[in-house]
């Protein structure tokens, strides 16, 4: 079988640079910031209900994270949602701790129903958005990957979208065709709102290149994947692993990103 | 006289890995996120008044700072303290330039009503809080540590709590006993929000030995002076500093800690 | 001709450590106080309606940044921009994407009514501020700083003000004098928020040298392309220039800047 070419995702995503609208979470945008252009992407950080429409109109992607959520973010988030769907802009959620309080889980099924072009999580997050049942603890994930796979699945079909399951291996989906991802680095996830950053990668991503939204989803994971073992040979803790995976992001070529990403396909489940 | 086991505390932390609250201002989230996860807690950053109690109850311990505060944030800190109270979870108060402002003054009045488990500030930030009229500047403090020592002292008898009080050496006490710690490095007050971040990590150490909250605060003080030595010994300046310390603190072992933290016990003054 | 003193403008800042009260965007926010806090002055970052002009009025200078503005913030700023009138305190707008949506137009037309001592922008916010009319691109800059060099003399003979244009070589004006300053590296776009920063690190110079405010925002201008330079000597990408970036502010003396600043004067085009 035939593996798409990842790394030619990321050359069209630094030929367009999109520009990317990010509504995330306050600890997540400086860095979230810092992983876009490290890779090529242009960020915006923007909220206010007097603009958001506007702004979401003329960009070529959005990105929407509830980790810091509040009311006046909830209902900016909604309508930039709202306004990304009328002009067939891609959109990205990424359901931060959507286990934890009825809050989050009331708001993320107002979001779904507009449509997200991808959804970005991890495996307790995933669970929590499939069944709004499961428990989460916090932000940071506590079920295995491998349990909530059947959960991406379901998840995917129900909306009509691709959801991309991150832990410490990755699962892509957009319900019928399946891709697993290797990589990355056991630092990772003592490095804050990495997670966060990679659902605006996919973001930008899926907004470069439109046509192919499942397979441009794996190479943003892969080039956290890739990026991220690279990183993690020269850092001797989180600090130093943060700042060579934007140096490692920088460096990353799109003939390293098909050559290295451990892709492995699956269809049909 | 037996000095306390200072990198059991560490190793407690490590284990427990303490689900941490932090409400803090908008300029320490991410560091602060960062320290806690190098050193082996959990973070979370949330404040919405609709999810705040039920957040802070599920909770290991509540860190609260007031330095970006708004009337939103305020009231939410109040409710997610009282909560902390009604489930017995500890929290800790950083008054950031409480000297500076009548609105810090009388945010921190409500606050200290609500029995913070321990109170971390500047030499400034403690004499502004003990008589609720020295002047601070900014958020940086200008008052000599030592001159503070008895408004610690005062502070601590007076709410029943513990106070850290930290700058070129620290202090902490519960009113009756009292540790110095010496330690860290000059270029720490040259990062932002490292105070900030130490704050919470107090919050991690206590919620983690909460049979011992005197020694965890000192531990979580240890391991700042111990890991800002080590940093200080490769840092060229502020920026690889920061990084440094992040590697410092994931690398420090609780022999380490026990070993090497400068500690002075002292009773009754 | 001879060339302004710009090592002097640095030493006095840091003998002066100006308190440089900062409202600006929360992307900006810790890489903002990072860099201040490296160079030798002193932030603070609040915004509350409840404090903002007491805080303002005991602040050396005042630092706007519309970035991430919202209706709360948007009437602390105007009330801070007053506050310092009222004082003489400088301050400096950074007029973030003004060009992108109306509600920032609108905004920047009674933060301009309200007399800055500094404008700092790139090229398409010079022009958009200028007109009012100029078409941006999200935050980042893609007019040539040279197109807008007419447009930052009108704004700056306009509003009576100094008119800092930052691109891939700088220009500083008050409107008949004019300076043009090279220098930087081609990483610098590739960190976020560096430019918001460099407009508190002109609001720090300007509070500090308040007799030379051209000169003094030269400074600042020359601060960040001899570090920017020298941080690119050994930056291997973008996460380890930031880094690089804070140490050589940190190391940087008056004599190495007023040295190796590439400062260009111009008088009356």
């Amino acid at each position: 079988m035939t593996l798409p070419p990842l790394g030619d995702y990321l050359a069209t995503l630094r030929t367009a640079t999109p520009l990317v609208h990010c509504m995330t979470n306050y600890v997540a945008m400086n860095s979230t910031a810092n992983l876009l252009l490290a890779t090529g992407a242009s960020p915006a950080m923007l909220h206010a209900p007097e603009e958001v429409a506007e702004f979401t109109a003329i960009s070529t992607g959005l990105s929407i994270n509830i980790g810091t959520i509040s009311a006046h973010w909830a209902e900016a988030m909604l309508t930039a949602a709202a306004t990304a769907g009328q002009h067939s802009i891609p959109w990205v959620l990424d359901p931060v701790a959507v286990g934890a309080t009825y809050y989050r889980q009331s708001l993320c099924t107002r979001l779904l129903a507009l449509k997200p072009s991808v959804i970005r999580g991890n495996a307790s997050e995933i669970l929590a958005l499939n069944g709004l049942a499961s428990q989460g603890r916090g932000v940071d994930s506590t079920a295995a990957s491998g349990q909530a796979i059947d959960a991406a699945i379901a998840l995917a079909q129900k909306h009509g979208c691709i959801v991309a399951m991150t832990g410490e291996s990755d699962w892509v989906t957009n319900g019928t065709q399946h891709y697993r991802i290797h990589g990355g680095h056991p630092l990772m996830p003592r490095v804050t709102t990495l997670g966060c950053g990679l659902s605006a990668l996919v973001t930008a991503f899926v907004a470069a290149n439109r046509e192919a939204p499942l397979e441009a989803t794996a190479a943003a994971l892969g080039c956290f994947a890739v990026a991220g073992e690279r990183a993690g040979k020269t850092a001797q803790g989180p600090g130093s692993f943060q700042v060579a995976l934007l140096d490692a992001l920088y460096q990353l070529t799109p003939d390293d990103l098909t050559a290295h990403t451990q892709l492995e396909p699956r269809h049909a489940v």
